[in-house]
């Protein structure tokens, strides 16, 4: 799983059926200090998450479907929680 | 998901089956800014996409086979949406 | 799999209901040398592991919720072992 | 999916039984412009593909075993097609 | 699949069950001309391969469990084949 900050939102008129009433956001990974890491890509919000939040990232399909409760979803990565802390 | 920029259609006549009426697209990723972040690759198109539009793509044969609704394709990336904007 | 080493822990009360009672754990991954290699990422911790433990992390849904012992669990990374020496 | 390019023949008498009637080829990954771009792997060759062909490659288990036929394959990258051109 | 030089074996007497009687390697990527590429990291050994051997390495958990006959192992990536030349 990866750690990211969202950072947009996605607006697409066209897109397939099983997103029709999903958020998709654009999220940036980010290390243990929240720096940035790597190239941004698109998560569907499973966390009520919002922009600038630090997010948990799972890019895995079947956790993906098993998160939203959407065994039809077309989806590879989506955001599981909202980071408060990370104790070292 | 990644966000990409549709670069090329793939021209081949040696094929496997599955893909025989697929439109195969070269798609480019990008960020956030669609500035190009690494390599391209292809995606069967599952959105009537045309070059230079900017796409959001699957890379997961599950969710594939899902949007293109062949259970038996040969697909790990298919396009899924066209993007309107990315509001941040 | 990977050899990383755990560098902390993760707290968040916002996350999905599979991970209630996990421990999410950020590690790095590491070489043979024991050498930062790549950017940290998260995986749920399935040995009792601690912080500066070396590692082994298998990022696989499938194996994950093996491990865990969870058919339903939104995992795609988890610590399946600690490192005792690697041997050449 | 990825374009790749057919640089080699690997020959290796000790292997897993679900390889032994394949053709085993490393093939290195190239963009738009057939300029090499990534590190070189191994594929198994389902189209009848030749040294310096450019191929269209698919690295996902369902897919690979799917074309070729065997349920049982031990496989996770196979050649789907022979690129005749890329059109922009 | 990856070419890869195997450099190590992993001790470690915390592990999954699924682990007990599996010798966990490290091995190291290579390309076409044995260079190393990449970063090290751990397959479970399925073809009797020694250090310093160069072997042939699938990364998919289905693979995996299917070439070492075990439904249940939590493993993402295996040593399948020992090679003894690349034909270019």
């Amino acid at each position: 799983m990866k750690l990211a900050k969202v950072i947009g939102n996605v607006v697409s008129s066209i897109k397939t059926d099983s997103h029709r009433n999903m958020k998709l956001m654009v999220v940036s990974p980010v290390d243990q200090n929240y720096q940035p890491i790597g190239n941004s890509f698109v998560a569907v919000d499973g966390s009520q998450a919002g922009i600038g939040d630090i997010v948990l990232v799972i890019e895995e399909g079947g956790s993906a479907r098993q998160v939203l409760g959407k065994s039809d979803a077309a989806v590879d990565a989506v955001i599981v929680g909202i980071i408060d802390e990370l104790v070292e």
